[in-house]
């Protein structure tokens, strides 16, 4: 098989997603965009969900909605489709997952919602930018997440703990890291917590519940952000009969570019 | 009558404004709190609405929603009740103000969903305290606001071209205006417009659609912001059965502090 080369926009990912032309994970694809975490619900638990999400907005960021009997991001990917472009998503029905699949065309229905989030992808990029470098991105490996004893503000049928990534920074750059995420509320923000894991219930730093973990060291804190593994936690803990996502690592590249979504 | 002073704490506020006790404006009730504008659509419509806010979040920023059956505002007003705690509401059904009333007991019903949503309050204390002057103050009159050519993103039922208040700012202070009130998202943000009211579809400046005109002087630009008279004209656009909105000038007082709301 031919190398293939990582398509350098949106328009290309799409195409290429949509023709079975990619099927990798998306990082390092569309280099400057957002890209987007995808949870789809039916609109049943739609307004619950979008209620979840207005009250806890840095771990579930919303990017876009698109409505019941729509599949086009119209706000944020103009001529995307959200049943085909994403390379691989997850199927779940009342809270297990029940398979994975390269297209929704077949499972499709018109009461379903589907809400794009923001993803730390980009503030990612304002780090490394910013002369902050990712120790997971060092070790080639998934970011470090913990489940917290921070709760949401509950919503409706949706409630639990807030789960959060860290990343360890060094302490002449920490102050530097929380400007730099703060710009950046549409993709989680600033901080939510700095050193001293066991202040937000953190009991083995070397032990995350989801990925992988991470050297700190001499001269380093623990740094914490919201993480949007929260919002997809929280909604399978109340074993919805159908959700969708995406799967880990294949996200939904937007058209929109990451300085579109800084505040200052 | 006797002279009556300003309530001033949240829940003096409340409790004066449940019993009969105060029933005037609530500019200068509680000072440093929060005040807000209120829009109780039923259940049926609260989806489109959340998500109408959701997209448009300058005009219309969220600091609140009620659940259906819940007549507490938890987050923002914990002990406060939203049928009782407003001086003055406004009824309107199939689109027209139908009555003004001074508590919802009467009317209450189980699917009826309340947003609270930021108002220019906030941000007008930031700009005096930045040594900005407020034009309309000082003539004690009501702002400037004036319908626009600036779509708002539609969403279900609700579409509209977006409300702007203006405030005349020297020439000097335009940046700081913009800094200052970029500080405050949760209460309409930075400014949508500074300068040529044409630009954005206002013809005669000295003609606002609400409000009164106040004085533009040389060495100034009109400055203008999104405004929050913006998702009730939208949701009245579509005549909801029934919609419960603040009387003018009888806010609802939260007791979050302005400067809960910074983001910087």
């Amino acid at each position: 098989m031919a190398i293939q080369t990582l398509p350098q926009t949106p328009q290309e990912a799409w195409k290429k997603i949509r023709t079975g032309d990619w099927r990798g994970v998306t990082s390092g694809v569309a280099p400057g965009y957002v890209q987007a975490n995808l949870a789809i619900l039916p609109m049943a638990l739609a307004f619950d969900f979008l209620l979840f999400c207005q009250r806890n907005p840095r771990p579930c960021p919303i990017l876009e909605v698109i409505e019941a009997g729509e599949v086009e991001p119209r706000l944020t990917a103009p001529g995307a489709d959200i049943r085909t472009d994403i390379p691989y998503y997850r199927v779940y029905e009342n809270g297990e997952l029940t398979g994975e699949v390269d297209s929704l065309k077949e499972i499709w229905r018109d009461d379903l919602v589907s809400f794009l989030l923001g993803c730390s992808f980009s503030f990612e990029s304002a780090l490394s930018e910013a002369g902050i470098s990712l120790r997971h991105q060092e070790m080639n490996c998934n970011v470090p997440m913990y489940v917290t004893n921070i709760a949401t503000n509950s919503a409706g049928v949706f409630s639990g703990p807030m789960v959060v990534s860290m990343r360890p920074v060094r302490h002449d750059k920490i102050v530097r890291a929380v400007q730099v995420t703060s710009r950046f509320p549409a993709t989680h923000g600033a901080p939510v917590h700095i050193g001293d894991p066991s202040v937000i219930g953190i009991e083995n730093i070397d032990r995350p519940d989801f990925g992988d973990g991470v050297e700190i060291r001499p001269g380093e804190e623990p740094v914490f952000w919201a993480c949007g593994v929260t919002p997809q936690a929280v909604a399978l803990n109340c074993k919805p009969p159908l959700m969708i996502t995406h799967a880990p690592g294949h996200m939904f590249v937007t058209a929109q570019r990451d300085a579109d979504y800084a505040v200052l």
